[in-house]
């Protein structure tokens, strides 16, 4: 159990997490895990996105409208990403650091790299 | 139907396409039109990725690895959005150059400004 | 001159510029010459935010606001390249597609990679 | 003093720091400071370039090359903002977590509003 949980505080940056965010902690499930049910309603309206985005060229919508929708996908994708990179360093990364050792350097490292990846799109 | 499609050509966005590919304009039909299939291809591969991201979140895959697969599906949603792009330039607005007149100046801004949509994502 | 420098008119790429701006082409002078003063005193306001960021290392200023002043000089570059896409596309790749012939593949071709590159980063 | 310095672990994943890294930690001074050198040859790389920039609009280069050296530039801002980033990670928001309490929270709140506002230029 972390002191970020002993603290009772919400585990999420964007909103408050749910009332049995710690159920399932210690089972060594990762930081994301406590919201599997909103990442996955999250991905359900990007699927629905992209299915929009196929009646759209189905349908010749004109092509400055279809990319705006693709610009709208892309920042849900985006923002979908930010919010498991946030829980993944209240957790992960966190509790690397307090088990202490180089296991911090490989996460953080990890961690640079995922960002890049995501900058680079 | 256009030398490119009676030539049965991919009209890939990423190579020079027939001198004259402006057939079937003044239909109204627009650039993307030809490449419809293609397209639609496109969006369904990433409909894929999208539920495979929703599987990954179910299956309590690790942080680090779902944000490669985001990564992988933003990466093709803005490929889709430039062969979109290059398509709406090579018709559109250079039909509008052709025509003359002030129409190109909004086609350019309006092209401008969903680049910098893009970009922002 | 074109009749929007006699006009005195900005010809920034955000406000639709008058109809006819091709006056002095076939001078061979790309589209950004007209607002060669700009450009460059947006470019000197970079050059100040790139000299503000060595100040703040030097300072040992807190990384996230340094950070901070990252991002808005890569945004004031980003909106730097899209004035410069924007009359490119307005000039060399209009007058492309009036000379008609194949030039303007290319030339839509080579705008959307440079796109890309710009995306990418 | 953190276990990453005790483990003598190099404090950059890029690359292994200088030898003197540890000199002058314990002042509180923020983890960049000990690769200020490093981020001051960087920047001043950056500088040098919006100077090319500069000379580039002068001389009317042609619009897509000056385009390409603003993608490169771009690139370059970026990465050492990801250098600068790692190096927060490994060291304010690590001994954050080691410290416990809740500054872990802001602390990992604050980075992913700024990995966020990265990702939107």
């Amino acid at each position: 159990m972390t002191t970020t949980e002993a603290a009772g505080l919400p585990v999420s940056g964007h909103e408050a997490a749910p009332a049995h965010t710690d159920g399932d902690h210690g089972h060594g499930v990762h930081g994301y895990h406590k919201q599997k049910d909103e990442h996955l309603k999250r991905l359900r309206r990007i699927e629905g996105q992209i299915r929009g985005l196929q009646r759209m060229v189905d349908e010749d919508v004109y092509c400055i409208d279809i990319l705006t929708q693709v610009s709208a996908s892309t920042k849900a994708l985006q923002s979908f990403a930010l919010q498991l990179l946030e829980e993944h360093l209240r957790h992960c990364v966190a509790d690397a650091a307090v088990k202490g050792g180089d296991e911090i350097d490989a996460k953080v490292e990890e961690a640079t790299k995922a960002i890049a990846r995501m900058m680079r799109t």
